[in-house]
């Protein structure tokens, strides 16, 4: 084990200065008044779950766990996510005659890295969960929540996809057969990696038409007429229903008058094994992860004792931010610089000002190095030296 | 090792529910409104750092530390302060020129509990830190600010306590004429526990005259009037420096017009081994626990190789609710009860709600068991049902 430096931080912990930290605020707090005017109420849980309780349900790979003992021998780990956390809140503490609830959260998850410069290991999420709602009216509540709080960032360049893990599942299951062989042939959609998928679908032993029919299901993007098209790929079941749900969906968003903002892409699946029905992420610009994404997930409260539908999405700030770029965010901050002799004076002309709503900084002037770079960090200073004289502004 | 109920969390963790959120945010943005009206900048540290660097510097037992090791082989720590990780930032990316630095932090911090129905494991702390000013002006504007943000919360009855370590070590060196008899007798300061002082001082074989002064000293509490008779127990020196610096601090905050709100109480230690100046600590109403507490730690930076003065404040957020009590937080939330027939009618009714700035909730019928149970959440809801009629609020 080597001998760190003293400045150094675990791998993929950062540390917020004030111009970002001041930029993450504007946004979060953007979002977060939206949420709260959408009626969905903040809680908070623990950074620290038991693995056997939450930890196990929350669908990140245990590779990616912070992980450590307490001294009653149980395994802790930070949270990787705040929907298993959420959804034992829920199936703990809230009746069922409240359903359906409206929750929301702001806050930092944590997911190992294996090397230096790769992804933050600590980030904000800032999400909702719509519980014990099993109608598409939540799914499209959700998804028009998060067009509409993206839309007040600021935001303007951004696509949201929607597809189906049942019309997916289904699909395979109904050519490939077997739930193993329908799993191997998700893995490229997981991995976005289209071109190994249509070189495995070339190699089963499949009749022409099936292995057409994988291959038509890669070009299920698009607007409304997706529907007609995965329609025509599917039989009839819990597939076509999927393609009912997802025309319904189309229907609620279009009500919210948001249409344009969603396509289809029926390709779509996600890496959180936990949902099971719509889902859908948000690009951005050039960043090349997504800014946010959700689903329903209707089976993960079963894990804590209760039967309820869910369905919600998390943002991530850390992306966002990128996609936003930069933020007029700094406001101005006046600096008094005063000597022992005009103290009471300084801080009765701070008091003013700070009444009428400016940032003041009151700095004794014994205190300062370099008078002439400290006060160049204000937008302006005003020196109360000596006994005589008056105020001297200084721009 | 027991098997975990599916509800349970770790030893001292807690969830924060609607109600207690909402109260906590109402009040952490209070404060930090007010430090931001100070000139403080806040910035974010991560909550994993190494023991090795911020872990060892920070001052809490280590039993009470949650420790990790990460794949290199290195002990992480749950941050269990905010001092010691904002001291390495200031060291490691702030510069000389930009001296003094005024930064603040709402963060939650960790310390392992040893039992159930103790203490909490997480709790949050607001606070500041002025770094790189050695003047007592500093310590006074800390000081004048915990005053000012508590005040702006609504606390009304609260008292904060102003000591000096120098004075007390420097007392007792005189005296005992050792660190290690110092110490154990400043045992009984840190515990409160001044009926065993007492008992220890009159065990020591000292001069009448001695045993006096160490029994004096406790008396030391009070207004400005402490002053006198704190040098007329020490002898010329670092001691009779430190009371010159309280005398200098109780005018400062007279000029702050806030002398009112303090009293010295020269018997004030603390538990974080970093402190070297003034120290102080806040109480309120029947709390068992410090609201706040802070002081000068000039000695904390040079463990990052920087020799800087610094002072600071952290308020303990739950804490402080606990003194100010029910709080009325909640906005209220306007709920739109609707059927598919009159959706998009529901959608716009709650657009221009939310427009207005009210908080409304959209709801799909479909999607409640017990209407009844649901609608009695909210202060009124408007029920879109059917194909006929119009919007019949009901209260």
């Amino acid at each position: 084990m080597s001998q760190l430096f003293m400045f150094e931080k675990p791998l993929g912990m950062r540390d917020t200065l004030p111009e970002l930290f001041e930029m993450k605020d504007k946004v979060r707090t953007s979002i977060e008044d939206g949420m709260k005017q959408w009626g969905y109420q903040f809680i908070e849980t623990p950074a620290l779950e038991y693995f056997e309780t939450v930890g196990s349900a929350s669908a990140i790979p245990d590779m990616q766990l912070f992980k450590l003992l307490d001294q009653q021998g149980h395994t802790l780990v930070l949270r990787p996510d705040m929907t298993a956390p959420i959804a034992r809140v829920a199936a703990s503490k809230l009746l069922d005659d409240d359903m359906p609830l409206r929750l929301a959260y702001a806050a930092n998850v944590y997911r190992a890295q294996q090397r230096e410069g790769g992804r933050p290991a600590e980030f904000e999420q800032i999400g909702v969960e719509c519980i014990g709602d099993e109608t598409i009216s939540a799914d499209g509540e959700v998804i028009a929540l998060l067009i509409s709080v993206l839309e007040d960032t600021g935001l303007s360049d951004f696509q949201l996809s929607v597809g189906h893990i049942s019309f997916v599942r289904e699909l395979f299951l109904q050519i490939l057969g077997t739930d193993e062989r329908a799993e191997s042939l998700m893995k490229f959609l997981y991995e976005k990696n289209y071109v190994g998928y249509r070189e495995h679908v070339k190699a089963l032993s499949l009749s022409s038409i099936d292995k057409q029919r994988l291959l038509d299901f890669l070009k299920l993007r698009g607007g409304r007429e997706v529907i007609e098209k995965a329609l025509s790929l599917i039989e009839n079941g819990t597939g076509a229903e999927a393609v009912a749900q997802l025309s319904q969906l189309w229907n609620i968003i279009a009500d919210f008058g948001m249409a344009d903002n969603i396509k289809f892409d029926l390709t779509l699946v996600s890496h959180m094994s936990y949902y099971t029905g719509i889902v859908f992420e948000v690009y951005a610009g050039q960043v090349g992860f997504p800014i946010g994404n959700g689903g329903r997930y209707d089976r993960l409260l079963r894990k804590f004792g209760k039967s309820s539908g869910a369905t919600g999405f998390a943002i991530r700030l850390d992306n966002l931010l990128e996609a936003l770029g930069p933020i007029e965010s700094n406001e101005p901050i006046h600096c008094i610089l005063f000597s022992g002799e005009r103290r009471k004076e300084a801080y009765e002309l701070a008091k003013t000002k700070r009444q009428s709503g400016l940032k003041v900084v009151l700095q004794d002037i014994n205190g300062v190095k370099n008078v002439d770079a400290y006060t160049n960090k204000y937008n302006e200073t005003s020196f109360l030296l000596g006994n005589a004289g008056k105020e001297s502004p200084h721009e």
